[in-house]
């Protein structure tokens, strides 16, 4: 299992650390999304190198490609993918209700066909855990309910409730000695998220998610609805805002409290061609490149921008190598964990207010060389 | 400028040293192909890891992309990839004669359409050695005037008296200190191939390649042409056979007193999913590796193999995921550098025709496990 204790608190603000079997966690943290079992271009060494401390699986993938007994039979996903630390692992719900065709939702769980093959599947509240648990999860996560936004106040109600009884359901399955975060659903409304709180807070769980942000609302609807959310979880367990990555959004939410963070966006991002860089995003592809010796931020320690210049790596791009997508995912990451590293220490010196403003105040500034 | 010493020799195997003023390389060597200024998928970081000395460049490919004075002003091809060992550079000619659209081809050199955008191009002699020159390549090759097999006395005869006086324009044109290699052609005839290397050996190289071979006929044939020629080339300079890299092949040319090897077959196909191991060739996407539990390789000592089983590695190339061709060119790599340090350690030891037996009988009995 696990215990979540706090170093600090600055404002609302926490430096906290998250000790599990397999290590121990310092947050604020960023989890690189790992979907297939590997964190896309990457090896496991690599995202030591860069810092990361957890990283996220995600059990839809895993359950359609190579299925969760493969999986377990090679001895679980830390060891099938050579990843010691933790491994948080989402319950397959968000593909379920995004990625794949999907059926029917009834009380009993979601009936879908896989986006691969077409393979008619059913995902429910012990399935998400049977899987989660099969892959050697550290922190599982219940299956919640969503509804796209923007919803009406009855639909978003009842998947709430629904939500509710699955997590119900969710925390009965559990075998293993896995952790168990529930989801506070109930869209921007204060009133939802407040009743979807309370009740995963009577079920009890060892840490609690975020869920539903991040998903085309405006970013002050999402900033107002975490501001109210935060409060309401209890202080001694970890809060995990989900699928929020954008930096000044992490920013915003470690301030009102949050702990955890995954996103996908450093990662594809990197794949796109864009870099993360401390005065603001960087198309690389961009012709002003092409003859450009500098690194893509010279303040970065990652093993890119100690190596490689821009000029390098827009001509990678361009070309369509597989080392521009590896050089420009570890330099992503390694801004990300660099980010929440900051934010840290920021906390624990009691400046995270001034941290986060200048912060965004130089990513914002764009590039002036 | 480069030397090169005779440590041994055992028949006519030879292992050899080639000092370059960027490092030595110990032969028989392998040299991995680094097309558009990296070798796809790898860091030079890890080329080190594996044992690569020497890697080749494709002067074709980096005049079209990023272009040689972008590469020059970024410090040169050793600088703008990171990898500060000896760099051979092809002329340009295989590309241009098989890639691109060729227009026409004349004394003066041969013009030919980009194929990537169709631009209207020109690659003489001199252009070749500019080209090579600019980026600043350890050992560039002769411009040379190929035909394809199988081809009457005639066109092969033109074909390698034009090579000859290319190859004296090349030499003339040479201004930098990179060594210079002449390319001996001639099709499969035995005759032709004396001509053109006593033609060379006149005007005098660095080194000697043997080309037009591995271009489609049968092995016999490219065996008793690379042993007709071999013995008409200096014993104190450095010979590369151009293209060849079945391991049956090198082990073969290496046995005739062949030092030097380049080709894409290593890490084209670790991306196409086969992996060569020393009990031959492994195609991982196959069903009956779903849930092997075994490396690749038992023996071998690269990173794939000592982290990652067979089930691992299928499941990424199943999901097309980058680590895969990453994981796969690593280990591939090693495999060919490993042979070739074998080679070496044999023909010191005065057992090389044991070990090419051994090496090849072993690597024919196919994967019994």
């Amino acid at each position: 299992m696990i215990s979540f204790s706090l170093q600090a608190t600055d404002g609302r603000a926490r430096a906290g650390t998250l000790e599990t079997p397999r290590g121990s966690v310092q947050t604020p943290i960023f989890m690189p999304v790992g979907t297939l079992g590997t964190v896309k271009a990457l090896t496991p060494g690599e995202l030591d190198q860069v810092g990361a401390q957890i990283i996220l699986g995600n059990t839809y993938h895993l359950h359609l490609r190579p299925g969760e007994e493969v999986v377990q039979k090679l001895g679980g996903l830390h060891r099938f993918m050579n990843w010691p630390r933790p491994i948080l692992t989402d319950s397959g719900g968000f593909q379920v209700f995004s990625l794949a065709e999907l059926n029917r939702v009834d009380e009993k769980g979601a009936h879908f066909q896989s986006h691969l093959d077409g393979t008619r599947l059913f995902l429910g509240p012990e399935e998400a855990i049977a899987i989660q648990e099969a892959l050697g999860s550290d922190i599982m996560m219940c299956l919640d309910h969503l509804v796209s936004l923007p919803a009406n106040e009855v639909d978003l109600a009842d998947a709430l409730e629904r939500t509710t009884r699955w997590a119900a359901r969710c925390k009965q399955a559990r075998r293993s000695e896995g952790a168990l975060f529930g989801i506070v659903q109930g869209g921007t409304s204060p009133r939802l998220r407040q009743r979807s709180a309370e009740q995963l807070l009577e079920i009890g769980f060892d840490g609690y998610a975020i869920g539903g942000l991040s998903v085309g609302e405006p970013p002050q609807a999402m900033y107002e609805t975490v501001a109210a959310c935060a409060p309401l979880l209890p202080a001694d367990a970890p809060r995990y805002l989900m699928g929020a990555g954008e930096p000044v959004d992490m920013l915003r939410a470690i301030g009102e409290g949050v702990d955890m963070f995954d996103c996908v966006l450093p990662t594809r991002n990197a794949r796109n061609g864009t870099l993360y860089t401390r005065r603001g995003k960087l198309s690389i592809k961009q012709a002003r490149y092409r003859e450009d010796p500098a690194p893509p931020d010279a303040d970065c320690p990652c093993e890119t921008c100690r190596h490689y210049s821009r000029a390098y790596l827009r001509h990678l791009y361009q070309a369509g190598e597989i080392l521009s997508m590896r050089l420009n995912t570890l330099h992503n990451l390694q801004f990300y964990l660099d980010m929440v590293r900051g934010a840290r220490q920021a906390i624990l010196a009691g400046n995270y207010d001034a941290f986060a403003r200048d912060f965004l105040e130089r990513f914002n500034s764009g590039l002036d060389d």
